[in-house]
Order: C-alpha cells, then sequence, then structure tokens
C-alpha cells in the first residue's frame, strides 16, 4: 500500500531521486476523454526544478511520455501509464553523505526501516517522487474541469511575509505571474528578497500554500473515516516538507465561539441552501456542502542547507555536514502544484465514488 | 471504504446516533492476548456523555460486549465485534429539525450526498460513531503497550486559555486529575470557567487536544502516501468538529529558518542517533525516528447551540433555530480520548506492517 | 483484509461457531431502499441447521437482527450491522478434540497460523460463519433485483447422482421443493437415498452446486485482475468445503476445439449481439456480455464423519478420533444459498463499479 | 482496483498489446535482495512469442528493463517498475475487426463497459498484459525461494491428451525440455502432433495446466475470505482463456465419500503432523497444512481461428470473420509461465502477511 492512493481514481507511483526513471499509473480514468502529453506538461512544468532562479538549480526537463492507456488520442479507462526520466544525475555530489545522516532527512529513518537506502539523492524520499502525483493530477485536473470543478493554489506566506489575497477571485494568471507563486505582487516582492537571502545566507525558508477548490458539488465525501477532510489532509500530510494542515477556519477556530463560528444558511438562488460564511471550508461532516473548499498547509524551511550541522555517522559517531548538492532555499513556489495535486487527486477519487452512489 | 480503516489493524464501525446499537469490528489483533471488556470500559468511559458537568448529560453508559474473537479470556487472531447498545434516545428532541437544516452540522450535507438522512442525533455524523474507534483503539493501546508504545493526550487549550505542560512528563493521572482533561491546574480552572459561561450563554467554544505517541521504535510508517504523519492527520481529521491538524513544529515552522528547524543528530546511548531539538515530532520523511511523536488538533466550537440561528428548510426557505437536545458545550474534554484513539489505531496498523518487513 | 470482501459492496463478517454471535456490517447498500429483518430472514432460513432431516439437527433458529443503516424502514447508505445470536452451543461435544486434530478441518492449519484455536465448534472455520455473508447477499439480492438482476442456485449433482436441470428456465419453486434443493425430482429422490445412507454408514457425500445470474446488463467486470469470473471463483472457492470452481463450459472446454467452443454472435431483436451458444458463461475476457452467467462449484464430502480415523494430537502423537457432534452427511442442500450468496455479493460490487464508470 | 492486485506484495500492471509499452509496479519486495534484469528475463522468455514452432510467430523478444527500486544491485524495499515495450504491432491486421466483434473475445464487452476499445491486438484483454505479471512474479519466485518455498506447473492435458506426471518429483528441466511443456514425452509428441493439426485446419485446442508449490510452511493464508485457495482461484482465474480452478482432489472429490476423501493425519519426523494423503492439496480451511499445494487450471481452445465464423457489427448486423492476425494454436504452452505467476503472487503476498502475525 505504500504506493498506491485512492478507490476508484487510483494511483501508483514510482521512482527514486536518482534512478531510471519516475513515473506512475493512473487507475480509473473515465474512457473517451482526450488526452495527450500536452495536457500533463504544463502542470510538469510548474514543478520542474530551474524553472527559476528561487528554486533548485537540477536540470530536468521532466518531460513526461505517456505508456499505456490511450488510444488514437482518448482514454481507454484502462491504466494510464507516465514515465519520466532522471536525466540529471550528479550522484557524485551525494558521495560524502553515504555514511552520514543528513538532518531533518529521511536518511537514518530510511535505513531503520528497510536496513539500506538509495544515497544519491534521498531515493524515494525526494521530492522527484511527487511527479508522479503530478502528472496523474494533471489527468484529474481535466476530468473535473469538465465537469465545473476546479482547483487553485497560491503561497499564502514565505517565512513573516503573509500575502493578501482575495480566496474568491485570485486567478491561476494571477499565481503564475510571478515565481514565487504568490499572487499578491508587494507580498511577492518581499518574499523573493527573503528567500535570496536565505540561500546566500546558507539558510532555507518555510511558508503556506493556500487551496481552493471551486465548483465542488454539495454531496462528495463520506460521513466517516473517508471525510471530504481527512482525505485531503491525508494527501497534504504525505507531501515532502508538510507540518500541517488546516480547513476552513483552522486553528483561527480554537478562538472563536460557536455563534461566531457557525456558517449559517440562507436559501440559495439555485434552489440549494448556502452558507453566510464559511468557515467550514466547504465541507462539513465530512462532505462537501457546495461552497469554496478552503485549505491550508505548513511547509516547513528546506532541511537541505549550506551551513554546517552537527549530525552522526552509521555507525553512531559525531560528525558535522553541509549540503554541496543543489537544493531550494524554499519549497514554496514549488510546493504550489503539488498541493493542487493532492486536492485534486481527492477530489476526482470522491467524485467517482458519488457517481456510483447518486445517478 | 466509508465505514473501515487500516491495512493490516483494521476497524469496521457501524451505527447511529439514534438506532440499535454502535460497534465495531476489529481485525489484526495478534491472537493469544489476554482481553476482556474490562481492558476496553475504561477509554469508553473517558469518552462517554454524562461524566462531568462540563459535558453532554445524555444519560448512556456505553457498556461494551465483545461478540467474538476471544475464547477462554485469550484473542484468536479472528476478527473481535464489539456492540453498544443506544439507549437514551430522546428523538423526540429532534422533531422539530425533521426538515430544517442545522448551521454547521452534517443534515444538509448528509442529504445531498444520499438523498435522506437519520433525523434524529445526526446519525452517522453523530460523535456516537467514535464509541466504536475508542473500543478499537483500547485494544490497540493494550496490543502496543506490551511493545513500549504508549500514547497520552491532554486538552492543551480552550478558547483563548492556553496550557503550559511538560509534554515529556505528562502522565494520565495528572491529565484525568481535572474534568477538563488539561493537566495544567490553573489553565484547567480558566476552562472550567470559560465552558460553563459559554453554556449559560447559549454558546459554544473549540479549543486543542495535544497527543504524544513515547516509545514508538524508528522505522514505523511508509516514504510516500502512507507516510505517518499522513497518516495521523487523516485519522485525526476524521474526528467529528477537527478543523485542523500539525505534527511537531506544525505551523509554526513558517516562521522558522532551516537552520533554527533542522533536528541536529547526536549519537545516542542505546548505539542509535537521537536528535538535539523534536521539530520534527519523531516523524522524518513519513516514517519514526524514535523520538516522541507529537501532533496538535484543532476543534471548532461545537456546532450545536442553545441561541438562535439563520437557516433554511429543506424546501430551500428560510427560518431560525434554536438547539433543544442536550449538547456539548465543548467537546475538548471528550475528545482526549478521541484522539488518542486515531493515534492509536494508526500506530497499531503500521506497527503490524513493520512487521511484515522487518524481522 | 482477513474479514472483509468487496470494494463498492463491501462486507466484513465476524464470529465463531462458539461465541456471543456471528455477524456482518455491509458497506454500499444504496440509500433510501426498504429493508427489514423480513428481507434477510428467508435466505438464512435456507442455509440454517435443523430445516431438514438431510442436514445437521443443530437447533439454531438463526434469527438475525439488523443493529445500524436503517431509519424508518429506509436505508441510510450507511453501513448495515446485523447480527445473530449463538444459542445451541453444546460445546461439551468437543472436548476430547481439544488436543487432537480433525483430519481434513481447519484445526491443525488454524493453530499453525495463530498458535492456538476456539476449539469448540471450529470457530472461525465453521460453516456459521456463512451467516453474515447469506444475511449481506440478501440485502444484494434486493438491491439487485430491482435493477432485474436475479441469482438462481441449485444441488446439481450429489456424489454418483447427476441431476437434469434446464438452467434457463429452472426456478426457485422448483428449487425449493425439495429439501436436498435438487429441481429434478427423480435424482432429488436417488440423492435422498443416497445421503441418508451415507449417514448411517457413518459416512458423508459431496457434490456441485450449479448457479446462473440472469438479467446481468453486458459491461460488469473489469478487464484484468478482477475479471468477474475471478471474483465469483474467488468468492466460490472462500466458501467451506469447496475444491473447484468453473464458468460455463469449465473443464469441458479442455476437450472442445476453438470452432466448437467460440461462441459465435447473432444481431439480438434488443439491439444488441447475443450469442448463439454460451459456453463463455456469459463473461468474456473477464466482462459481463449480457448472456446468463452459469457457474458451477464442486463440494468435498463433509470431513466430519463417525466413523473412526487415523490422526494426531497436538503433541504429535498417534491417536484416532471419531466424530460425536452433529453435522451434515453432505452438505450440498445448505450450500445452495451459499453460492446464490457468493455471487450476489460479487454481482453487486461489481454492479455499483460500473455505476462509477458509465452514467 | 482494476489493475492492482495483492495486499502486502502488491503489483500493478499497465499496458495494452499496442501501445508505447507493457509493465507492472511492484510493491512489497523484502530490501536489500540481489535483484537484476537476469533475475527476470528467463521467465519472460518462457512467456514470450516466438519461443517456439507452437506458439504464435508475433516477434517480441520482450526485453525487460528495471526503472525504479534497485540501487547498487540490490532492491530498496521501495517499488520495483519493470517496462516492456511492444515492438512488433501489425496494426494494419486488425483493420477489419475495427467495427466488428471477435466471437468468445473481448471486443463487445469491452466496449459494453467504456464505450470504446483500443481496436489492435485485443488492448487490455490482451495476453500481452500478462508480461508484468509474469516479471514481477519472477522476483516472488526469487524471494520465495530463499525461504525455501518453489512453485512448477507443467502441460497435464491438451484437448483428449493427458499426460502421466509424478507431482512430487517432476522438474523444471523435464518440463522445459519439450516445447509443449508437457514433461511426459510421449504425450508431448501426441500435443504436438494435435496442435500442429489444429493450427493447419484452422482450428485451436484448449488443455490444463498443473502447477505444484513445494515448501510451503504450515500457516499461510485466511480462514474466510482471503482463503489461499481463493485467492489463488482469483489469480489463476483472472488469466486469459481460464475457464476452471480447481485444488487438490479438485472436481473428482464429487464421487468420493468423506472416508475415501479425508487426509488422515501421522505423525511426521518433523514434529508436526502430515497427511498419508493430499486431497486437500496442501490447504485446509484456506490456510497452508505443510504439504505440497496442488492446483489444476482449465484453458480453453484459442478463440482466434483462422476458420470463418459468424458474428455481428458495432451496428448488429451480421457479417463473418476469419481472423488473420498471428496467434497461438494453443495457449497450453505459454500458459505454464502465467500459471506459476498467479501462484507466486498470491503465495508472496501471504507469505508477507503471515510474518506480520507470526515472529
Amino acid at each position: 500500500m505504500s504506493s498506491n492512493a485512492g478507490t476508484l481514481f487510483r494511483i501508483t507511483t514510482f521512482g527514486e531521486s536518482h534512478g531510471g526513471a519516475v513515473g506512475v499509473v493512473v487507475d480509473g480514468v473515465l474512457p473517451g476523454m482526450e488526452l495527450s502529453e500536452a495536457d500533463i506538461q504544463p502542470d510538469l512544468d510548474r514543478r520542474r526544478p530551474g524553472q527559476s532562479r528561487l528554486v533548485t538549480q537540477r536540470k530536468e526537463t521532466d518531460t513526461v511520455e505517456i505508456l499505456s492507456g490511450v488510444y488514437n488520442g482518448l482514454t481507454l479507462g484502462t491504466p494510464i501509464a507516465m514515465m519520466v526520466p532522471n536525466l540529471d544525475q550528479q550522484s557524485g555530489a551525494y558521495d560524502d553523505m553515504a555514511d552520514t545522516y543528513r538532518p531533518s532527512h529521511a536518511d537514518y529513518t530510511t535505513e531503520a526501516k528497510y536496513g539500506l537506502r538509495a544515497v544519491a539523492g534521498g531515493g524515494r524520499a525526494s521530492a522527484r517522487e511527487t511527479i508522479g502525483r503530478v502528472a496523474a493530477a494533471a489527468i484529474a485536473r481535466k476530468m473535473l474541469a469538465q465537469h465545473g470543478i476546479k482547483v487553485l493554489g497560491w503561497v499564502s506566506q514565505v517565512h513573516e511575509t503573509v500575502a493578501k489575497v482575495d480566496a474568491d477571485t485570485v486567478t491561476l494568471r494571477q499565481v503564475e505571474a510571478d515565481p514565487t507563486r504568490c499572487p499578491d505582487p508587494d507580498a511577492a516582492a518581499r518574499m523573493t528578497v527573503a528567500i535570496e537571502g536565505a540561500r546566500s545566507d546558507g539558510d532555507s525558508l518555510g511558508g503556506t500554500v493556500t487551496c481552493v477548490a471551486r465548483g465542488v458539488p454539495a454531496g462528495l465525501g463520506e460521513p466517516v473515516f473517508d471525510k471530504l477532510e481527512a482525505d485531503l489532509a491525508k494527501a497534504v500530510m504525505s507531501l515532502p516538507a508538510t507540518k500541517g494542515f488546516e480547513v476552513g477556519s483552522g486553528f483561527s477556530a480554537i478562538t472563536m465561539t460557536g455563534r461566531e463560528h457557525n456558517d449559517q444558511f440562507v436559501p440559495g438562488p439555485d434552489g440549494h441552501p448556502h452558507t453566510v460564511t464559511n468557515y467550514s471550508g466547504g465541507i462539513q461532516g465530512g462532505i462537501s456542502n457546495g461552497e469554496t473548499i478552503v485549505m491550508r498547509a505548513a511547509f516547513k524551511p528546506t532541511a537541505t542547507i549550506a551551513s554546517e550541522q552537527q549530525t552522526v555517522t552509521r555507525d553512531n559517531a559525531p560528525t558535522t555536514l553541509s549540503a554541496k548538492g543543489r537544493h531550494d532555499p524554499c519549497v514554496l513556489p514549488r510546493a504550489v502544484p503539488m498541493v493542487e495535486a493532492a486536492a485534486l487527486l481527492v477530489l476526482a477519487d470522491h467524485w467517482l465514488r458519488q457517481r456510483a452512489l447518486n445517478q
């Protein structure tokens, strides 16, 4: 179960940072949908290294190839396998880490679990694994868009800089206008300065991604274990470097009272109830209520930093380490398509599950 | 999949708030373990209504009966079914809600999903559903304790009152010393005042539960989708009324730099590396690292309040509603065993999964 | 996974032969369907002991109680838990088997797996476990019947006696007309003599159940692992005492040539292709083709016999054993509702899965 | 779920007959095992077209490439993706089948399910899909062999020719000595004549594969749904062209009495009970008993034949069809590694599951 996610829209990813390829098999795509690599590549381009000076300079084009499940430009309903070769593997950069555990990385825990690890590049814990998720989610995005569901994420905070963004109106164009993927230009400028400062200081920064899903019909989700917010939380918290997740009011709900926090209903012009406020974040009792779904994810500062740190070797001897590989001083700009992917994959799955129930 | 959770330690819950019974079937309990209802009841007693004046006064003894899977006092390795009858069903209290959607409840979304709902008591969205999880987790607790793993939760915040608690040393006895389940006596006293004030004001309060898992060996979890923090997030966010989840530093990681946040390693006296700080919260790359696992969950203020609120009927007509049923002015004291249950069920599952890998 | 089956129509059974109760939790029942115990009991009555002199005389009424998932006589879409108490437990009959392994039973293998077993009655390996499946399948039967799908099984062979039955026209009334559940009266008479002869001789007999599913629309099933015949095979081969499964031509296909065996298509009056023959048994490439699904299951002679047999004790010492408990000299009459249950549960699951795909 | 199988040893296959590639992702391989393509290729060579004049002459080398999960020649414990490109695609051969349903193929049912199909080569229903299973099973074979478990299959019948084979002693070398994969030389000679006769007559033949698993420890399997024979039945019946499955005595159990059929126990020299006979086929109550597991699968005669047959077009108009593509006049020789693969994948999964239980 380690490499599978989803019930009806179901993905299986494979690949390490340094190996032949990374990829994904996507099950549950509806048949008869037009699909080609051109539908997938744009989301991979938003995720890939080297897209701006703010991110890691590893040189990967991350060009995707569809291996199966599409015939004459149409999906068959059968599994769609997609592959992205690993090209720029500077394995030598990892030589001095072979016997040393990088702090706050998965080196030690991977060995504790498996007894060995792929020294070069972090293996399966590498952010390259998310290529498969982003590629699969691009298909989910197209399928859901045909039914009016749209997902959009942006960088809402980097370190101390908080963006001012209207979650109801912000657009993809605004998000993509700046390499930070922060649609508040003032904040974006300050974030840029902060990120570049951290890099030159051998340090790194964290932040938050906010993500909305618009057009989700009421009724998606499950009342108990597979609550929509629970599956979203799992999907987001399975992304590298996430430390927290919240939906709607999130942690700010703590200091509100029930009277303040309850989303009172008013009759909607479409014949359905709508809410005056949206502290619920579009989900009540695990099931979507037709309002915009709003979630937020906290990312820690990148663990790989150029500064010297205290650590131990495989033999439990003390040593120090300064990272030499290429890395992101702040993962937030590249984290946006990853969070969107998490949301898209969960929504596609629950959308299919609801089709079985609700004809 | 709506009523199942877990891969090897796998539970299936059933039951609505008002019906014959609620319960659970637990699969994956190791054979040959001593088990009786006396192992289960204490955790149910911590969860049940009426245990103190701070919680709902619905009168339920929540007495559990084991129906299968135990023979001569020993577990058989086969599914353990447990049942708790519903006794105190004041269905009449819900009569005027039959056609009205309670704000921030699952009434509307349940109907949007299924086309109908059990009007009395919220049906499957009721907190009574968690009886099954708490009962199952009591078995997980016993099984894990035999291998040195202990889980403990407490109320760390109610509304504006933040408790001061040493996560490394706090004990169950300290948590249970006060009906608030806050082990900081000063904070507990202020929480009590706040909760009673909210109740008399027809209002409600939210807060946070912090939960630790001690003695977890390094190696539990998975590197990708089933990261330990991802499964914990899902389990916690599938509890009623949760709005946020964080592990380790959580949202506070945002304003730290990598240099500050990285948990540097030092050689441990047990021959394994240990970390100087624990911002990782005991999990790195989805896999436990042997440090204490620390997580925190945000609970919204109870949606059921006595104050009048604006809402709509099933026919999309405006109306108002004031709750008359018995309810908790603050779910936090009863949420503690629920969060512990979420953590225990996930840890039991991953502990069994690691046994298959690591002999 | 040991106690779960199905993807969308998903059941979890629990209970041993001698314990508080046996039962099942059924997930995936469509909401809004009328349901009461009266829909379940008839199938349980066809399965229960003591229904005729041909079967075991254990005295169980097998009266089912619905614990959840139904409100005001309608299904809620939430899990339906059902329970049947164990009443007639003559545990003493098993005393001399506590340390002795019954030949061709699960006694030894259960201990090899779990390290212990419930001595009385075979524990989880008892045919009483199938109560849960038959009860769940009664719900599937009602749900599928509302969409034109009907499942019917009968005893087609007992030992040397082969029944002559027209699979296209045989009715439930004809099957239920005789305690053997063989709708060929001549064969039924000979089967009765054979079964009673075996019983008085301290011996037992096997045979086959044939089962058809009529009205299954084309398109149910999956092309690879979850082929419809594969899931049917698993469901049937997970019933106690089954040794073989075949679909359509089955083993008789071996001695046919492709020219003989291919089911040629002709235009159907309904605008769909139909087949002249049905050697495919209603399934081609794992997916139903609209023809009647035909399957056959082989049951071994009951392992529990009164004759003395050679065996060993838990300490690997030779001994002998003659069964004293009540038992069936031939399971076939009671196997009919079990095979139907296997087919119904698989069809309900695939029918729901196809709804998600094919709107 | 359509493309996944297994719980802990879990595979996901992808690919159509005519597309970029076929392949598999294998999860659950124990870490630290030496593995390279050289471990996989021999089993693929036993499965591939063109290996002898008895099978289809499609020209595919079926050369496998490992894409992930192996580092420095050792398995990492992470998913192992393997890919085989499709080379010899004579799509033109299928042009006249674009609107015509081949009898006893999956053409019509695939369109009934998905609304469209990959006309060339049968798409996902092609036997090329089994490349992924055979490749995954080669890893299972290596892993299980290190723990003393060996699986071997052979052709035991083609049409009227039944082989005489001692299941206890037959070896891989004997099986591979003849292109028929029948280890009885006399029978193999007659099978060869029969198969070549069928081909020149534009016809095809079916038969049986018998498969044994030796060295399986007692305790593998589950008592209810995931009985070992049930999972084996599903795996075998999910192979193309299978019509029947039996374990141990199989359908021959029908005409035996309990006294004849029961496998009496005798004390084994290893301190464990052993059985005098093996009608159980190595499995009792769903769980292995330490004896050799014996199963048999029936394969229908190949549906693709050169003779003219009656069929219909997509518009439900009558027409005729004579196959022109390359095809096997008898699938049995190539079915042997497929049946072995089915058995290996199930045994690897249950072997891992038992590790979690039984330390």
